[in-house]
């Protein structure tokens, strides 16, 4: 009995770590298309590492400055979907790592207000409102805190063809650390 | 003995909890863009709430006829995928939020029937043969039922900068209801 | 004391075994994009069916084989994301079935290699730099072995207005065989 007990215990456990790291990765997008800067350098303990192509962020402070830059605010007003696919995660003990690719969606502007509002009346017309700006490789590693479960090294790099991005999709996807990748991009 | 026996069955209530919703609204887009009427309004309670953009349902029925609508048989026929991300999900004794993404991604109809039988052929050739013709924010209210859990009231808003679309991320992510969003858009 | 023992049981493997299955998923959009063929092909029993629209492979040699093809390799070297979206999943005992979309997203190779550069200097210009090849509707046939879920019969077709991806859509939200569709593309 007390053996069962345990072992439910135990199982439970581990099914509620992937939950709570699933959930994490899940709000990600939707906080950061809303600008919810303090929510989304939450997501990192207070010195992860947000390494993506263009910049690394060393700590949370850095994170809600990219939330709060220009760059980052006009996306916001123009309309983007960061859209993160499902992360398959594994956990060893207190750590774990995560994979997923994400789509950066962004709508075309005003540019095309005329046409989007004849597009709605007519469907017909397939008109591409919006364009795929970036496919990207997600790779986690992720830390149990007393916040719960928090990135301590998050890398990201966009599918164009550099080696580091098919690489980090294929270590996060056999649950092992990112290591910094060589010759980060062109 | 017993004490842990309940903790275990009220941590595994929640699970369930979670995944049944998580399932019901990955279930979403396969059922609508296979027509499955029926199905697709099972997903609301009876007097469920789809405030989308263009139009209010305000019941299973409504759902229903909006599946059947011509419009909509239009884009089956021509070639649809309503692909929602993964949701983030809060739950509150028996009522709960959920959030996510969605992109509406349609195949370009007849025009580009050639150049997709070419496109196959010849890997060089990345010929765009869909468009993404929308990135949309989801708010879903939900409610505990005796047919499990149901949708109460989902509210979607394209994210083309207009700014209730962020703002339903941002309440989906803390868990927040979506209230009815004001200046509710052109 | 005992009832609840066994029950918590029951109800903790259901949960696992979707877990598990969604898991197996959502490795293969990460696995098949860095070319991990071996890890690719263990997605499928020994003699498990990958039944897509141009190719019917029937055992692991031939996924592995897909996996090493000049094509395939192509996708990859030139930047490629296969982004399934999260799966809605039945299970029925020792067996189960899986829905779910998936986008075949493309970089446009090195042609905008100036524009893309441009597009990242200036966020008024959302260049697409990628595109969307295929939406697809994905049935998964599944079964528990000694290595855990793995599948038996995967069945993939392009919504581009073929009757049987919407068709396939439809029978793995409700959790039925694909059963071999009849008048299989064009």
């Amino acid at each position: 009995m007390e053996n069962r007990l345990a072992a439910l215990e135990s199982r439970l456990q581990e099914l509620e770590d992937k939950q709570a790291i699933a959930e994490m990765i899940a709000s990600y997008g939707p906080l950061v298309d809303s600008g919810a800067a303090d929510e989304v350098a939450a997501l990192w303990s207070e010195d992860g590492i947000y390494d993506v192509d263009e910049i690394t962020m060393t700590n949370r402070e850095q994170v809600r400055s990219m939330v709060h830059s220009t760059g980052h605010q006009h996306w916001i007003k123009a309309g983007c979907a960061h859209f993160l696919g499902p992360a398959k995660v594994t956990i060893t003990g207190d750590t774990a790592v995560a994979v997923c690719h994400s789509l950066m969606v962004v709508n075309q502007g005003g540019r095309f207000v005329g046409r989007r509002g004849e597009a709605s009346a007519d469907p017909e017309a397939a008109a591409p409102e919006f364009v795929v700006r970036r496919a990207t490789a997600h790779h986690f590693e992720l830390a149990r805190s007393d916040q719960g479960w928090v990135t301590t090294r998050r890398t990201s790099r966009v599918l164009d063809g550099r080696p580091e991005a098919p690489e980090l999709l294929r270590r996060g996807a056999m649950g092992q650390p990112a290591q910094a990748p060589e010759g980060t991009a062109p």
